[in-house]
């Protein structure tokens, strides 16, 4: 069929939701960024009236302006938008309904729910949900709202946002959103070319700073003023106003980092005081939709026609396998992995808990379902019996051999007679006891409770709430199936009662699938194309993919795609995994670029040759038995046109000067307090400078930290990173080797973004070595003296990162061993544009990191704690902890160690270690006074740890130490006497001094 | 059928409109006024690019806020809105269509278009076309535009807006928008209405003045920077942010009547400067749409089958009649009588330059068809000769007999031999000459021609054009029938071809007729129910209005109605007078509303009883054969819903204290410069009190005039008066009268407001006379201060009628009799808040409006200037007249008049009157002086013109004046006999000071 034209897509999905009972209302009319900006969703989720609606919502993001001439960029897009509320518990469904209405065969496209957590923070606004793809394109954000305006929503409503001009591009096929059939002989760009080049132009160009900055402080006001006066309507639609003006002012590049932030925060605080009075007003008038109702509760078992058995069937069964299955919307790779984990430990917890014999319990999971195996689940409990503490015997006659009150009062509450009361001794004393008998329950009763429990305790690292009132995971749970055997164990959860049915992929002829018995479970769902257990799809996607691979001369580098695997398994039910390329003009591209935009936006395994370089391929792991050739020329579509953009980016950048880049630094924003990026490339360059001087820094390598210096961080004004922030440095390195710059000076400015995480590369060079430390001291120093150091989990600016970056470069490089932490500070605050008044604090953050980073490499706690005083310099600290490393396991070191300490222990630090020999008459006295001779003898300066212990040992300091501890009183009466012996040992414990800090080590012989 | 929601009601109009090629696009993402300022219709229309759309507009009207209260009236009505570029000459068929495409069922329905010229000065754009009335009900705007942004429009486009709510109140019948079924279960209210209320409150209540002062200011300026930068699409979105601030500030009450003059020029003049930047825009981008192909040419007649004789048949038939018709869209009533007259005379007056015989000439008109038919045309013209002059017979030989080179040349010239001239005599000269033969050419051929030129002659007061390139006419001409006898007569004009088919009721089974004949036109015509004569339908309509009256005891004033009578009868083609009812409940208002809604906006007859008073009943004329129940329940319901809407504001009026209405006015500017109508109060207030010292008012009427003054005008804070300008001083009188002030303060106050038009009623009280006056004269002063006088046919604040009021009140009240104008003048002058020069001129304005308004009543110009030295006390002036018209026919008063204008002559004014009687000795100097002593014995002082014949003619003044000038030559040498000559006959003059300017009389005997 031939593909709709963007009027009839827009008319075919109105119409759908329509059916679907939605209303139809038009965009807002005034500008917003998005279709949840318009009050017929921002402020009917809110409350208890429910709400259904669709509308078309041309959504203006000033920052996306491209002029027109980016192919996939627009200053204003066409939203679809839609909101059910309360959420039906099959709006997945009905979504895909609405793609079967455009014209979309669902089943042969790969269409996916991709985990994606939605946040708008400027309006108190967040929800779970997904991306959806369309063979890798993103079509749809789909999200089960739970708070906005920072109210929680009760119903919860799910909200559909469809980004139009994407799917109409993927069905027409077309590569340029101008080129999109708008309407029968019209093409988009002829109806809206124009405007998105004149309002490119407006938000980028031409739109007054000053004007924009005075519109905002003006609506601001007002909004605030419709607030006071209790009226939610006007003042929502000022907020956006407000927020219309920002953008403008963003796009102008006029927003600092504090004005974003406080910008941002009153617009939080106002939308949150809209949403509290469109709240109270739709109280007092009563709800005029109406209350929504609350869920209906689960259909009882019993009416589903399986009898709850409460008893052991007369003909009790042996064992049987337990199945028990949770049916969930797409969960995140991360939240399956980590339920299916608890999901083991928990059954088979529970199970502990109960006298039901059970085999093997096993856990496994798809992207939309939880299940636990229970191997040979009896039928019944264990009977068993169980004891009731009564009175005291003692207590519980009186004189007369009759019982007491309290004796008969005990019988009656337990409904006994007194001659039934048993005598028990508890804790040595004998007690009036009932002894009852505890029939086993039933496996259905038993496991009906205990899978409730598991269910109501399932929880997500974040989780959501949804119709069901009484449950939060972090997708929803919409089916259990629970089978003992062949029957249904009756487990019933707030709204879900569980059932012998499972559903397979929701475009198969038969979703449902009723199954027989816990043990043909796994083969019928086999059966259908899925594969239950994780690995059992790591092993086809893997191999699929080396196969797909090879067909190309070519291999996935597993290894490195570790983790993406991983995730992969987590995103499909039965894997299919396709060969895809791309034009290899592409890879003229850096290879960052590709591998970036492969595996972080699209999922794709890179293809390489045999040598690591990249071949123009991918592979994709489709789920489920989609059509192949469809599924990769569509996942082949967006690549290319991601690369197109990428491509589109590069090239623009290639045709700008550095310098024209490097003019930009001045309009972007470090921090309101520390100016402009340009002002921060300034001060790195001169503290590198410092720093170079410092460690003497000379010839060639001088000549390129200064022209790196020069160019520093001007690849932060191409549109390449722009986009991809995470290609800083890379570009730099690509755009000065274009323009000429010598490899050197392209690695130093590549270098000074490392380390980007942690565990990445770290700097070669010593010029990149030194911008990377300068470029972490300046922000370090910077962010203190502005923001303060992190405290607890709030590290916004990422300080902590900064630390150990800048640690781990210091390390890295013996060329800055001579560079002191403390100075370098104090270098880096000296240039900063405020005072600085927190260097001990932040040297003290330092070490704490320091020490930190190398507890998590794995030293033993009391050597990383020895070699501290080393943190000043973590390269000298290293090569210290290195040489312990080498003695410590060493006897002679002990020794030594323990003579040290036990010396430390005796006088306090800073005693003199001069003393008077001709005092020290006792033999112990003057073997060490000679030992001490001998050791001093020895000893070269800057000697290393294995010198010292050599030197020490061959003097036979240990043993003499341990003499003269032996038999001398150090602490003798006589002062002059105590000062000679009290000298000598510090004498002995000055010998550690400039190593260790001796007293942390831990040192048991 | 069930009516549609209003979601689906959208729907299909979208549908059908995409059906007809119109693309659908989104409404404008900031607030807009109408449809119009939409980019897809503003931005659009221009230029030669074809464009046709279709698009939902939410409209705000901040003015129309009424806190949904108001059953009819929105803060945001929904528009539909649809434009085709350029016109497809059947546009009026295609909205037919989309009306059945609603399910409304045309032919049953009243359907008519009702003349309105739509304009937005502020936005240089102005149009021709219809409101579209269903049963009386406006539902949709219909326009051709013609200029938008003060740029022609060509082609020309047509608009349409439908009022979407109205259409569905009618359809759902529902009386309050509110009850509107948005969606199925769920109404307008429901979905919009706390919006409405609120952002009403926002409107009319709590937004800030300063903010939307600001906000209008810096919009502006941003949409000056934008043009300058050359983007019209950002300047034409910042018009419309600037055109919402400036909504929200009227709709608070801060607009001036500067303010809004400078602001409406601002707004044209930039967005004159984005129509102009866009259409430069577009022609650089070579016109992305294509251009709009011109119209076609008409089909040539002879493609149609009729061949064209050029020359008379073999058979030449007798005379036939003429029938011309011409097809045009619905003309407005005075638009289509005025080009009937036009028509008959036009064709009259070219047949008279052809020599074609004819009888009889007859134009009539329906709104849909200009008919003209000529009786008997003959076949052809009579054969005819005409001579051509050549050279003089002197010049045309030489001596030798041979003629002359100039004789030759003409000969040649004129294709004949020297030997064909013939000798003429021209001005007695003889000359050469050619005499040529013309035969008479055939009726067609005439005809074609002479019908081609009256087509393209037709004119109208106001013309527009549209698709046709070459014509200019009220409303489009889309057809010509053109027949003499049976044969089509083949007039070609521009696009159109004459053939025989005309056009009958669009609803019709077959709505076009071929046309048999021209005698059997009327009949063909009229068999379709389509009354052709205006005078017939005039009969139809009053007998029916009659006959409906009397059906319910009452009768229609025809005379009172005759203007409206004349209307109907040129809004309609077949009269169908039905009789309409309303709740007898509302004839509870005031008459003046009931009325003034049924004439002026429904084009209704009331119904009165025989004492004149109103019936709960009126009559409309409906257009065709309608069903009968249907319209009249339509009708029924608008009158219902307007008569509704007079009762709200009525009943909130009456609900408001007179102090909180009066309250308003200082809300209300009067003029910037001369401050609020609180202010202008005052003043009226005050200067009614100088004027009714002057008078010497006291008592009842004293304390009716200050208790009126206190309440001046208070009725412009009302709704009604808000809603319905035309009725402030009625609701004054009405509010008061509630309000239990005095029948003659209510009185009062009412006749403050007269005259309100030319022949209106005049003040009869006192104390409504002097504060009309007032009133006047404050209007005067103040605008002649600051805006100045009138000049040409410009007098936007109408100041000629104020000053005509206020002569005709002073004329009407003998009271006022004594108030000098240029006194009151500068009384009033004294109370403004602004330094008035101008009085002179003044006077001699006013003196110069009393001077025609005489005329205008018919005074013989000479007695009008002899009267006018009284024009200071136009009461005065109007008895003097009165005196000199009652003896103007009287021979003694010619007599007099003769007498006096002879003294006149002879002595100039100011000429001493004393004389030395001694001097004059001659009889007829003595009878003279006798005479004069007896005229100066008899004259009471006061005395009227009459009274003044009398005595002069008792004591033979005339006669001896007649012989004083027979006898006596009063310029005698003799210095001082002279003087005593000169003396007498300046007393004769004297006599006729005081009564008149008597030298302006023209005395004819």
């Amino acid at each position: 069929m031939t593909a709709l034209t963007m009027q009839d897509a827009l008319t075919r999905l109105a119409e759908y939701w329509r059916e679907q009972g939605c209303l139809t209302v038009q965009p807002m009319n005034t500008e917003v960024g998005a279709g949840t900006l318009n009050p017929a969703t921002f402020l009917r989720v809110l409350g208890p009236e429910p709400w259904k609606v669709a509308y078309v919502e041309p959504s203006v993001r000033p920052d996306d302006a491209r002029y027109g001439e980016n192919p996939n960029r627009l200053q204003t897009h066409t939203q679809f938008q839609v909101i059910l509320k309360p959420e039906p518990g099959n709006a997945q469904e009905l979504y895909l309904g609405s793609l079967v209405a455009l014209g979309i065969d669902v089943a042969a496209h790969d269409i996916r729910f991709v985990e994606d957590n939605w946040a708008q923070p400027a309006v108190g606004a967040w929800g779970l949900g997904w991306e959806v793809w369309l063979d890798g394109l993103e079509i749809t954000q789909f999200t089960y709202f739970q708070q906005v305006g920072g109210l929680n929503l009760d119903p919860v409503p799910v909200e559909i946002t469809y980004g139009i001009e994407r799917i109409l591009m993927a069905q027409q096929n077309v590569t340029h959103f101008k080129d999109i059939a708008y309407a029968p002989g019209v093409s988009y760009g002829e109806v809206f070319g124009q405007g998105e080049y004149e309002m490119s132009r407006f938000y980028l160009d031409d739109a007054d700073v000053d004007t924009a900055r005075a519109l905002l402080g003006h609506f601001a006001d007002e909004a605030q003023r419709m607030i006071d006066a209790g009226l939610p309507v006007p003042a929502h639609t000022l907020i956006l106003k407000c927020s219309q003006a920002f953008n403008i002012l963003d796009s102008r590049g006029a927003v600092s980092t504090s004005d974003r932030a406080a910008e941002f925060a009153r617009m939080r605080r106002m939308s949150g005081d809209v949403a509290k009075l469109w709240v109270q007003r739709r109280a007092e008038l009563d709800h005029p939709l109406g209350v929504a109702p609350t869920a209906p509760l689960a259909v009882a078992p019993a009416a589903t026609g399986h009898a709850i058995p409460t008893t052991t069937s007369s003909a009790a069964p042996g064992p049987q396998t337990l199945l028990f299955e949770i049916g969930v919307e797409e969960m995140p790779p991360a939240e399956a992995r980590a339920a299916r984990e608890w999901l083991a430990q928990t059954v088979t917890d529970k199970l502990a808990g109960t006298r039901l014999a059970h085999g093997a319990v096993y856990a496994l999971a798809t992207p939309r379902r939880l299940v636990v195996t229970v191997e040979g689940v009896a039928a019944v409990e264990e009977d068993a019996t169980r004891t009731v503490k009564g009175p005291k015997v003692s207590a519980a006659y009186k004189p007369d051999g009759t019982v007491t009150p309290a004796a008969a009062g005990f019988a009656r509450s337990q409904g006994v007679a007194v001659e039934d009361l048993v005598r028990v001794e508890i804790s040595g004393v004998e007690h009036l006891a009932v002894v009852k008998d505890e029939p086993g329950r039933t496996a259905p009763v038993v496991l009906a409770d205990l899978l409730g429990e598991v269910v109501t305790g399932l929880r997500g690292s974040r989780n959501m709430r949804w119709l069901d009132p009484s449950l939060s995971f972090t997708r929803p749970v919409r089916w259990l199936l629970a089978l003992w055997g062949t029957e249904v164990v009756p487990v019933v959860v707030s709204t879900l009662a569980a059932d012998r049915y499972t559903r397979v992929h929701r475009t198969s002829a038969e979703p449902t699938l009723a199954i027989t018995s816990a043990d043909s479970y796994s083969g019928q769902l086999a059966a259908t194309g899925i594969v239950l257990n994780p690995d059992a799809r790591w092993e086809l996607v893997t191999k699929g993919a080396l196969a797909l691979a090879a067909s190309v001369g070519g291999t996935v580098d597993l290894a490195a795609e570790a983790g993406l695997l991983d995730q992969i398994c987590y995103l499909i039910e039965q894997p299919t995994p396709l060969l895809g390329s791309f034009a290899p003009s592409y890879l003229e591209l850096p290879e960052e670029i590709l591998t970036a935009v492969m595996r972080k936006h699209q999922r794709y395994l890179p293809v390489r040759a045999a040598d690591g370089t990249l071949l123009p391929y991918f592979v994709v792991v489709a789920n489920g038995a989609i059509d192949p050739d469809l599924v990769r020329a569509g996942n082949e579509g967006v690549l290319r046109a991601r690369y197109e953009d990428a491509a589109f980016f590069h090239r623009a950048d290639l045709a700008t000067p550095i310098p024209d880049m490097a003019a930009q630094l001045s309009r972007l924003t470090f921090t309101d307090k520390l100016g402009s990026m340009a002002d921060r490339a300034a001060r790195i360059r001169a503290l590198a400078g410092v720093l170079a001087d410092t460690v003497g820094l000379a010839g060639d390598d001088r000549a390129t930290l200064d022209r790196a210096g020069e160019l520093l961080l001007f690849d932060l004004g191409s549109q390449m990173v722009t986009e991809m922030t995470s290609l800083a440095g890379v570009m730099a390195r690509e755009y000065a080797t274009a323009a000429g710059e010598s490899p050197a000076v392209a690695r130093a400015l590549f270098e000074a973004e490392l380390p980007r995480q942690a565990g990445d590369i770290l700097p070669t060079s010593v010029p990149g070595a030194l911008l990377s430390l300068a470029a972490r001291l300046d922000m370090l120093t910077g962010l203190a003296a502005t923001v303060g150091l992190p405290t607890g989990s709030s590290d916004p600016y990422a300080l902590r990162r900064a630390v150990l970056g800048a640690i781990s470069v210091h390390r890295s490089q013996p060329a800055l061993g001579g560079l002191s932490f403390a100075e370098s500070l104090a270098a880096a605050a000296r240039l900063q544009p405020v005072d600085v008044t927190v260097l001990d604090a932040l040297g003290e953050f330092v070490t704490r990191r320091f020490e930190q980073q190398l507890l998590d490499e794995g030293y033993p706690v009391d050597r990383v704690r020895a070699v501290l005083p080393h943190a000043d310099r973590p390269h000298r600290a290293e090569l210290v902890l290195g040489q312990l490393t080498a003695v410590a396991g060493e006897d002679a070191f002990l020794r030594l160690a323990a003579a040290l300490q036990r010396a430390r222990r005796i006088v306090p630090a800073g005693t003199a270690t001069a003393y008077d020999p001709a005092l020290l008459t006792e033999p112990a006295e003057q073997l060490l006074h000679d030992t001490l001779g001998k050791v001093h003898a020895d000893l070269t300066p800057g000697v290393d740890l294995a010198g010292l212990v050599a030197a020490t040992t061959a003097a036979g300091l240990p043993d003499a130490v341990d003499r003269f501890f032996d038999d001398i009183l150090v602490m003798a009466e006589d002062p002059a006497l105590r000062a000679a012996r009290t000298g000598i040992v510090a004498a002995v414990a000055a010998l550690g001094d400039g190593h260790l800090d001796w007293v942390e080590l831990r040192v048991a012989r």
